[in-house]
């Protein structure tokens, strides 16, 4: 056990920690010592959850008139008209995706909404649903999971959804972007909304968000890190100056990510990144002090530092020591401008690297 | 000759032919007799070049105003900053992404923008570009297009881009959204906006703003298809009523779209779906009478009907005979509400389908 | 439960019935409803097995032998050299690769090969494996498999390789040839040899033999069905007649298999097939009385005869009624030829097709 | 330009260059300055052409048997039955599938097989060809070529293939496998055969055949290099020793090829591996003094030496002096060992390294 899960498992440090400071971070693959999942922390979601369950919290609330706007919407079709008896109103389905490592029906146990319907709430990961979607009838889920040991399948209709997980990923070669259309199909309210979940699936796509941003405030307010675009690998010649980092195509965890030293080997790299046939980013390596990640979940900030213990150039690899730190006006502008994106982000997280030479670079939308 | 193109090589005719009525035609491929690409009409995109490259025009302001706000943007990084000389200005490049068919430059031939600015016209397929695009330098593009037999190879960075190609088919096996987010990534303004192209990239994901519309104004005033959705082939257990029309993936021009008649059929069918390893929708099949095309272009508005000759149940397939109709209140609605998706769009067309009992149905956005 | 599955589980009935009789049928999918996995019977390898096991047996004598011209080959590179003690030797690994339906172990349940060698059977499935493999060190594998809930992780070095599974399917997404290949550079024997696994990935490849067998024998001692191959969809215009059976791409158990009844069907057809982006053949539908299926395993032979009952023209649909039926000259041969492809198969199964005007069409190897 | 391109343009040299000693190089892209197209130098396939028209020779021999077996069995089904004059018979087909730098047809010019049997060359690309092929019909070729900006479609039943390109590339996402099956379906014969093109479509394939070789050989006589092969990135934990290096799926002239020099570079090489979902080769880098190319046409034997000039690592990349070097019974058993793979190989090439300690090792068939 490294440092940082000692850290983690102190049970007052967790109490503080936020959810979404890390959501690149995989669930652990089977076998623990494949080097293509170095995750070794857990993300705690807990906070989220207590944040999104809590009844004054804006996230609760954007719940709340979602199923104010949606009394009856994603019935019809194929249920029965229901009786128009004001007393008891049928529960709400809330479907979070979700690995089964955070347990959320519990964080809205007995918590209602809109006075007196009750929350029931359903959790799969993508690869557990399947579905179909109407014009007029909502979307029907489909859910086959494995609960110690017993297959559960379970079809309902969901009246909100909550995304935890990333809905695409070209190493995994896990593609859930049609499950992600059937729900927008449905009409389904969702934290952070579908439409942004379906634009997150393409890492430059949501960097040119960042450009735009950048454009907008200027480099000493928005200081993103200079980066180029290639669409494929045959434009990719060389690059201005080494060490260069190269991204490869729409990964997570440091998945497709490469450090190159020199012409030589860049040149090897891009005979690589032909065979993989997707695009790539390059940029300057940074050499880094610290990671820093800046989150806004509805109204609530909070920052934190990490520090590499390891010393592995990817700061989301080995083991790192994580701090929160001050919020400062600075970082806000950061997370409230980069919520504003693809329609606006009810969950929000940026990350930036702070280098051994005092600047700051804004590295990416988590 | 069919009886369409006939009236088609009617120059008069052809005079008031707007852009954009079917643009879900391919360009013919190089085998005429394959029966996968069943287009026999061609596109005439002269109106469209008039309506875009007349001083008054919105698209012509359009550009004008992406000028005004971009004097030095997309360059910087790679060119020597320009000399404030207000005397004569660099010429502006306007990056056309259409087949060889329509010459564009001619339509732009002596026009200027905000007073005395030239414009260069550069004009390809997509299958013709690269680039690498920059946070600061804009997006170089690289062009090699082969123009009677000679082989053009040219490296520039537009200053704004018009899009007349899909940049993205599942059945031809092409997919640009690499290009797509590469100019979006060097900030380059165009018409239509490179991010509703982007999501223009899946037919289920623009119903989906359909519905949003049809949940909005009502079945009355909006009366769109009844359609479900099926992430893939494992949910397709029957329709509740044959012949249904089932749609495969994205694609155009009628590929991939199969009416089919019983339960056999359909599940027949479905093992197929399994093979294209993708999404599929299901619409009840209308007995059509005729097509309607509506199109907005900036504030022009045209409404066309199409009446099928060649009896074939896809009326983009086969002969057919086109006649410009009325342009009614309703069906300013429909084209209205289409064009505000994906944060606005300049060229926006719906296809509506008028059933031999009278009834309209919205079909899709083309 | 079908007519079939009744007899089936008639058990005198069973432990008569061969293995390999319907070698196309997938496990059954987790959701029984699913149209795409028809399956409604269940293989019965136990013969298979048993025939296998047999110390008599053909099978078990190109075990025993393999295990002779291989002492210590599989071995080297990772483990420590063998002390030279005659007495105990260690135990050989047969890899079983199937799934859980069938307990391999217990067949080779104290087992011995070469006198006294012990036979330890371990059994996963393809997607259940993975692997590592050497030039002069065999193949490690790795298997992950989960049994009663209980997940059991393990590596070794297997000495001989049963594959009962398929390697390759276009309509599941599975493919495991880079598994195949592996096993073949660990030098690892196998039945069927892992040559002739990988060389059957493809229908119409292995479909291409049979023509060679066609072309030799003529078409009275080897009445092959007349197919016609397309590499995609663009060649296929039109078939000579209707109605025509289209199969598509490389899948089992009656997946991307249709008929069509006429030219319009047919186009509409063509357009699918592009989305799958594959090829496909097409032959005469055969209006069947019955189904034969003719296995060789070793040197036992039995021929099969498969009677619908549901009426579904795909014959692996729906319920059928299985009979053992007299093994002739004619089928012999038949079995025969097609047991010398690839080199030579130990496990081989022909399915023709008795049509209703009493003729026969071999249709493919299954 | 360079010193060996200088070379190649001695004329007398250019007379003694076999073809195929450098058949991984592909046809330059337009682009001369991607890094990912390395090829400096053309292959000269005009000692082959000679070799394979010269009536005396092994090929031609194949060839003209192969039209005494098929006198008419290629044709039929679409031809009308040929009258049996002896007279004069139809000229047989040779389709040549290779690039147009080589003008196979003068190769050809005025030779007869089997006495008074004209010969017509056609010769195409893979990606200019199309085809259907029929169980008794043979194989109809449909082909589109551009020659002199002048498009030529044609359709014709070839009787003999010539194969010079690569059916298959991971890098180039050229995949004509389907077209190799659609020819052998169409039972012709080729030189080599279309059985041995299907299964050289993947290297590591090819290479476990090399290991039975070595096996049965041993390594003082077959030399072969110690190689790690992985179906996926997921067991890539480490490697023995370093600088290791790592070949990525199936591709050519020096594409997906990368030499890591540390632990820490091949777990970042591991996660861009995964990107490219495919399988993965690792061996001990070594310093090399330079390459052996050995080849076989036919009967005919030679050796080069490549000497890499400009010092990169891929002697297939960069400029570098090849001179024919003596043909000595070590190498000829290596060259004739790898003929006898998968049925037997008319032409046949094999790579070796020369190490600078002195030690041969064989590095893969070419």
């Amino acid at each position: 056990m490294n440092f940082l899960r000692r850290r983690l498992s102190d049970s007052s440090f967790v109490a503080n920690l936020p959810n979404g400071y890390m959501p690149d971070l995989q669930r652990p693959e089977s076998s623990s010592s494949s080097p293509a999942s170095p995750a070794t922390e857990r993300r705690h979601p807990q906070p989220l959850a207590a944040s999104f369950s809590s009844p004054g919290s804006s996230l609760f609330s954007s719940f709340s008139s979602a199923m104010k706007q949606t009394p009856q919407a994603p019935s019809g079709l194929m249920e029965p008209p229901t009786p128009v008896t004001p007393v008891v109103q049928r529960p709400r389905i809330l479907l979070v995706i979700d690995d089964a490592h955070t347990d959320w029906s519990k964080y809205f146990h007995g918590k209602k909404v809109n006075g007196d319907i009750e929350i029931r709430v359903e959790q799969a990961e993508f690869s557990e649903l399947n579905l179909a979607a109407y014009v007029t009838g909502g979307c029907m889920v489909d859910m086959q999971v494995v609960r110690n040991g017993t297959k559960i399948v379970r079809s309902f209709k969901p009246d909100f959804i909550l995304v935890r997980q990333h809905a695409y990923s070209m190493a995994l070669a896990e593609d859930y972007r049609s499950l992600v259309i059937g729900l927008q199909y449905g009409g389904l309210p969702a934290v952070n909304s579908l439409y942004s979940v379906y634009n997150f699936c393409s890492k430059p796509w949501v960097f040119s968000q960042l450009i735009k941003i950048f454009h907008s405030l200027g480099p000493e307010k928005f200081p993103l890190v200079e980066q180029t675009f290639f669409p494929n690998h045959k434009p990719m010649l060389t690059a201005p100056n080494f060490p260069v980092v190269i991204k490869l195509g729409h990964a997570h965890a440091g998945m497709g990510k490469i450090k190159v030293e020199n012409q030589h080997d860049y040149q090897d790299i891009t005979s690589v990144v032909a065979m993989a046939k997707t695009y790539a980013t390059t940029e300057a390596f940074i050499d880094s002090k610290y990671d820093i990640r800046i989150q806004k979940i509805g109204s609530n900030y909070k920052a934190y530092m990490r520090t590499s213990i390891s010393g592995n150039w990817k700061a989301n690899t080995g083991s790192a020591m994580l701090e929160q730190v001050a919020m400062t006006e600075r970082y806000r502008l950061w997370v409230d401008s980069c919520s504003e994106m693809f329609g606006g982000l009810d969950i929000c997280a940026v990350k930036a690297v702070h280098s051994k030479d005092g600047r700051d670079y804004i590295i990416e939308y988590l």
